[in-house]
């Protein structure tokens, strides 16, 4: 595939445009492109440029408002709830997380429950925005039913997302930001567009029988990573996202959607913890002399540790050139 | 194996007997008692009498203090501290879940960091006693490495398990409660016993290749379950347990053991959440709604139906008569 080098400038330009010319008001614009840029700075590709198209055609739909104006509440010294205002989430996040941030460092743990937002980028520039204020950082979202639960054959989960960050005083936070499915659908798409099959428990076909034909999982549903452990785990991040938001579960989630590019409503659910307030001042020192033992052993990578070294490039971003003309005429 | 009926009330009988007469005043005894009557209960026998002997023998060696008395402390209005006094965790638990509750009740959200505790037990009863009370608990702790990260070969991880409980008022709460390793160490000891392979994936020889040889992983690791997503979890656990609550990581915990039965100290991360704060009081029906869609798929259970279901049963257990013996010994 042909690609464009592009500063991050340039991707913060493009991106910038995209969003005012189609709706975004400046403050919602700038949110996004924040998103938008740190996902490519950081070699994450498919969260970056890759989702401009797509958060174009919810706004351009109308169901996604690019003027939104969350609102932020401290419902208790420890709940910060979020009303997105039904816009897109990175500037529910941007309002929402200062306010977290201080709650958790008052009294060593606060929650975030977000409604009324549509979530359509990683969840790791959050978790890591927690760690980098000295915090423990933990968020999930659910959204359209596209995996089954371990031993049946009916979507009922969305892949289902959890990500978590640990700060790391001076040095990059450890974050993890990954599906409860055994693959993300994008790689499963990517794989049935070069004809490759994908392993078995990946998926099953519309029938409910396994396969590793990509074409035929995309038809019919995903299946938990790690069977059991994977769909309890997936189990939890619905109740967290939905039940203790109040917000859509994935299959009431489903209902609203009518075509695929459609980005459903829905929650999220983010925790705070202050590890000073809790575990004391030695903490860093404990938790940096465990890493050092984590980073001794060959072969064994810190999550996250990728997508920091990409972060330290001064080069051009490679950019899908198809892509770039996509968005261009978006612009 | 031969096996001989007990009734709920003469296994207590033996436990209590048991704890007792190796050391423990009667606030511990009564403590430890529950949690092994409940486990039989429940059919969770790795959990039940099955432990009453390493209990005594940690009793006995002076290294478990069985006339503890742990403190609790509310820190803030968010974090009750619990020091277990070098005891077992039964009693830590008793004194600190209840004040958990309250705080997470008034605020939305705590977290109860324990130390100086040895936990030998399911983390199961204390998040289901926590949903009990109408709130999600969550529960890990991290001890002896036997478990490699993802990519690597050294021991690092406990089996670090984390439980999860999510409140159903009028009926049982769903509760899951898994080792981030790809199986239980009880259960590869097992299945060298019985000469059986384990499946690939499950662990490494001494010298860090793959095998399905039980008895090479005993003398060499587990892995995570689920790979790198699984090595990524069992890290969260480890932070959790012992970064947020200033006791060991398993690596230090190791360094205080010196033969097969010890039980190591370490500490336990608890936090409990309110859904009626969080998402307001229609969140049973809501919730409800959504595990009724879940039951309604065929081949699909709920974690913890099966132990929930043994728990109705009013018949007497079925106890291991050779186990029966050696407690009886111990008495």
């Amino acid at each position: 595939m042909p690609t464009t080098a592009m500063t991050l400038d340039e991707i913060h330009d493009l991106a910038r445009a995209a969003f005012l010319n189609n709706g975004c008001d400046e403050e919602n614009a700038s949110a996004l492109v924040e998103t938008v840029v740190d996902a490519e700075r950081d070699g994450s590709h498919s969260h970056g440029l890759f989702r401009v198209p797509g958060y174009v055609d919810a706004l351009r739909s109308g169901k996604v408002n690019g003027k939104a104006s969350p609102t932020v509440v401290r419902k208790t010294p420890a709940i910060v709830q979020v009303d997105g205002d039904n816009g897109f989430a990175p500037l529910a996040l941007r309002r929402g997380v200062p306010e977290l941030v201080l709650a958790a460092r008052a009294i060593g743990v606060a929650v975030m429950p977000i409604v009324r937002t549509h979530h359509f980028a990683a969840l790791w520039p959050e978790t890591e925005a927690i760690a980098q204020e000295g915090l423990v950082g933990m968020a999930c979202v659910c959204y359209t039913p596209c995996m089954a639960p371990s031993g049946g054959a009916t979507p009922l989960f969305g892949t289902n997302p959890i990500s978590f960050a640990w700060p790391r005083p001076g040095t990059f936070p450890m974050v993890f930001d990954m599906a409860t499915a055994a693959m993300a659908r994008g790689d499963i798409q990517i794989a049935a567009r070069d004809g490759r099959s994908v392993p078995a428990g990946t998926g099953l076909d519309a029938a409910g029988n396994p396969t590793t034909d990509p074409g035929a999982i995309l038809k019919g549903m995903l299946l938990p990573f790690g069977g059991y452990k994977g769909s309890a785990l997936a189990l939890m991040v619905e109740l967290l996202a939905a039940g203790a938001t109040g917000e859509h579960f994935s299959y009431e989630a489903a209902k609203e959607v009518e075509g695929e590019g459609d980005i459903p409503r829905g929650g999220e659910f983010l925790l705070a913890l202050s590890p000073e307030l809790l575990a004391g001042p030695d903490w860093v020192a404990h938790c940096e002399k465990f890493f050092r033992a984590f980073e001794a052993i060959e072969g064994a990578r810190l999550p996250g540790a990728r997508r920091h070294s990409n972060r330290m490039s001064v080069e051009a971003r490679q950019i899908d050139t198809g892509l770039l003309e996509k968005i261009r005429s978006l612009v």
